[in-house]
């Protein structure tokens, strides 16, 4: 089984996906977020593992646009507790750093420990590929945020451990495929749907789901990019699409909405 | 009369400010953010300007992060059509660009027309701070993507104009003071508030607004960092909150809401 990811050797969506499929996959680093989808719908990979959301800085919004332009599924979620390092070439000492690399949403994680240490912070696409490119590049004077595994991995040395701000630290993951999940008895479903720009459109789509009992987990509002200030709604709930009072509340949603669609349904990350 | 925005001199948010304000405004450049509020907060500008979301690329959620934390208010809104060029040091043509410096922003505007020229892309904190800091360090197979202005004034050549994905980019921006802004019978007003964790809790707290017919214009969810998979929900809507069904409303809300906050009221950009 083939599973691909966003980033390099010790990355986060790796860890990630030894989580939820055990260790014995053979895993396929991708450049970008959208080369995972590509891989799952080339068949160059049977699933895909892509950031959703972090529970300190918020959702990954390229992974929600890359969710609706798509026709991957999600068949899965897992959440990974997110502990951070700061990694150095061996020698580096915690005062000689003067740059730090890595993703912004990594930098966003630690950004009350890394006042501290008044160093430019420089964005970069990868935690674990910042520690690769320090290494290879032989920087001495800056440090790198990733796991510690990545600082294993990469044969480099952690200065210190648990930098992020808060320990309520964890990344969730979609598994994308082809097909969602068949229903397990306790399921997620996700939906992307836009509505009638007039007043009340919304909240009468959510009243769909509300009148019928159906926790709603989380929000997403990202650009339609047609009309300025116009968007779609990315909805996270309780329940499968084949659920009989889901089946009544879509249909119902897709009344009020101007375009509706079923990303997935997916077992509960446990 | 001094307004504080984020970025160097030739910033977005600078135009912004002249545009909200007009030519003869003071304006103080700062490094982050947060320094924008704090400036404000700290009586060395009378009002700040940030911007809170894009047409292509959704929301800033470091503006909304700060709204929460900050006692500052929302006093003004307005919308800037934003129109990217690709800026290099003279002399400097197309085909020698191998590395491409902006704001993740501005570079995600840009998507489209950067795929062709198949460069490395180089996040950076500010989009005029690149044009300088290409000049600075006289990059010749490098470019910037800002505006026609920070070309201008940092004497750069200009290789390609309007290089954004979509004509419709616009980026709106709050205008911050200590206080909001009295009724002109046009406004509109920005609150935050986080729901019990129950089934259908948010979709009561909207009925709240779409009961008494008011336009719900955004809605942007952020973790509340305590609990992981906790929100705490951004919302704009029509009217000011001195109206009388705003008024009712936010009662209303308070009955529904853990916790609810005004940001403040004012008028509609034009």
């Amino acid at each position: 089984m083939i599973v691909a990811f966003q980033g390099e050797t010790g990355a986060y969506s790796e860890d990630a996906a030894f989580q939820f499929f055990g260790p014995s996959i053979q895993v396929k680093p991708c450049e970008n977020l959208d080369d995972v989808f590509r891989a799952v719908a080339e068949d160059k990979a049977q699933f895909g593992i892509v950031p959703i959301e972090n529970s300190l800085e918020g959702s990954i919004t390229q992974s929600y646009d890359l969710l609706l332009d798509s026709n991957i599924r999600v068949c899965g979620e897992t959440e990974l507790r997110v502990a951070h390092c700061l990694i150095v070439n061996p020698g580096t000492r915690l005062d000689s750093i003067k740059r730090l690399y890595s993703h912004p949403q990594a930098l966003g994680q630690c950004r009350a420990f890394l006042r501290h240490l008044n160093c430019e912070l420089i964005p970069a696409y990868d935690t674990a590929g910042s520690v690769k490119m320090i290494k290879e590049k032989r920087i001495t004077d800056g440090a790198a945020i990733a796991s510690a595994r990545a600082a294993e991995i990469y044969g480099m040395h952690i200065l210190a451990r648990s930098i992020e701000n808060h320990p309520n630290n964890f990344t969730r993951f979609f598994i994308l495929a082809k097909q969602d999940s068949p229903p397990s008895g306790n399921d997620k479903t996700s939906i992307v749907f836009s509505v009638k720009h007039r007043s009340g459109a919304l909240s009468e789509s959510l009243k769909t789901l509300a009148l019928r009992n159906i926790n709603m987990t989380k929000i997403e509002s990202r650009p339609t990019r047609q009309k300025p200030w116009e968007y779609n709604y990315y909805l996270d709930f309780e329940g499968h699409r084949e659920d009989k009072i889901v089946r009544e509340a879509l249909v119902e949603l897709e009344k009020t909405s101007l375009f509706h669609k079923v990303l997935g349904s997916y077992p509960k990350a446990k």
